[in-house]
Parts: structure tokens; C-alpha cells; sequence
């Protein structure tokens, strides 16, 4: 690239989840003290894993990039609270963005 | 992680498509028995792969985790079914999801 | 796969950004000869990295498919023009697409 762009890893995580829950979500990324999270309004259909009952109707889907102990957190504290009693999604990707170095 | 949690690889299938094929398009992955899809809304502009026109307008994006056979068969349906005729995007990337067992 | 199907890599570009800015990001995409693109409306919260100021509210989320040198160039134009006056995020992931020659 010509300005010799430096592009870093990082965790792209994204969360669906019923909207009910969107507070107390933003709650917890905010507890590990992420940087930034962009929300959409989604629908779907699904199927509660423990409870084995199916689901429908109105979530969102919360993306946040991070780094990759804060995603470990974020996973970690879903899981610990609510994948076991919500139809909720939880997911990694690496995702390579602009270094910060060059803005800060 | 404290508590050793365990990571499974999955497949994202995404699919960006005209709105008025949305049930079709669910109907086809309940077909390969997805356990569940996330809508978006969306807009955009593109153009058709075949026709060589160019489209613009309502569409919605369909989003589903799935094990990599299933994302083979989704990739092969869409493909046969849709993108000759509609203007369609499907792509695939490789994510990692909180472990099944540990709910079930 | 029965069709002996073949996928590429390709990039997908993310721009997550204020939706006032929606037109001139388009054009910039238009500039380098994206095939297409997709919106979705979005809103969120984030750290300006550069004023150290935060934002909270509408913004657009742009996806779009690319090679490997456009999204090089996509990315290079936004952090030129916009990533030290707007609060916007850019990252670009690898994912697999049907191939191009199959329709063509």
C-alpha cells in the first residue's frame, strides 16, 4: 500500500440476542470497558438450546470489536449469564483493522 | 480462560438477496435443517452476475451458523436455485462459537 | 461437493460510520468500481479515536465484497479522508464466495 498502512488483528464479536435483554448486554461490554458497539434491529428464528423450545420474533444483533482477552471476557460472561437461560448467539471472528497507533 | 471453556469452528452463511425471496430462501435452509437465521433489513446496489443489469433497492440480508457440510449444501442450493436468476450474494466465513455441549 | 463447486477468497470490506456521510462513502466505493454494496441501519456508541470525544446515535453499516487490492484501496481512502474527523470504523475480514466464472 502506498502510505505503508499497517492493518492490525482484532476480534470482531457479534451477539443476537432478543431485544429485551439489549440494556443489561451493553451493561456487561461496558464492564470490560470495550471501545465502541453498533447495533441492528434483526428478526429470526431459532431454537432455545437447553429448553429445547423454539423461538421467533424480534432481537438485535450488537457487534463490537475488541481485543482478543476482551473477547474471551465477553464470551465468558454470556455464556455465564445467559446462554443457558436465552436464545442467544455469541460468535468470534478475526477481522483486521487500521492500526490505532496512526490516530492516537 | 478460567473456566476452560471450549471453542467450537463453525460456518457463517450469509446471504444478501431480494426480499420478495425471503421465504423461499428460509424454506431452503429449513430444508438442510438449520437450527435457526437472523434477518436484517437492508439496502443497496449491485449488479446481476448474469445479466449484466444492475439492480438497486430493498433487500435483506439472512445470517445462519452451521456446520461446514450444511454451509457446502446452502452455497450448492443457492447457487442452482438463485444466482443465475436473481441478483444474490452468498458468502461464507469461518467463526468460532461458544461449545454446544456445554448446554446440552 | 456434487457440482464440484469451487469457492474464492475474497474480502469483506465493513464500514460502520455516521449517516451523514453515507453519500460521500458510496461515491468513494464507486471511485474504486465495487461491484456492489449493501446498508443496513445501524445505531451505537463509540470513542472518536482522535478527539477523545464520544458518539452516540444513528449510523449506517456498509458491507461489500472485494479483491484483495481494492479492499487495500477502500480502506486507504477512508483513513485518509475520514478516520481522523469522524467517528468511524473500518475492518475487513476474509470470507468465500462462489465463484465469479460459474455465472459468467
Amino acid at each position: 500500500m502506498e502510505h505503508n498502512m499497517k492493518l492490525d488483528t482484532a476480534k470482531l464479536i457479534t451477539i443476537i440476542a432478543d431485544d429485551a435483554i439489549e440494556n443489561k448486554i451493553i451493561e456487561d461490554l461496558k464492564s470490560v470497558s470495550v471501545k465502541g458497539y453498533t447495533i441492528t434491529e434483526a428478526r429470526g428464528e431459532g431454537l432455545n438450546s437447553i429448553h429445547n423450545s423454539s423461538w421467533e420474533g424480534k432481537s438485535i444483533r450488537i457487534e463490537s470489536l475488541v481485543s482478543e482477552s476482551k473477547a474471551e471476557k465477553i464470551i465468558e460472561i454470556m455464556t455465564d449469564k445467559y446462554l443457558d437461560k436465552y436464545a442467544m448467539i455469541v460468535f468470534s471472528s478475526d477481522v483486521k483493522v487500521v492500526r490505532r497507533e496512526r490516530f492516537n
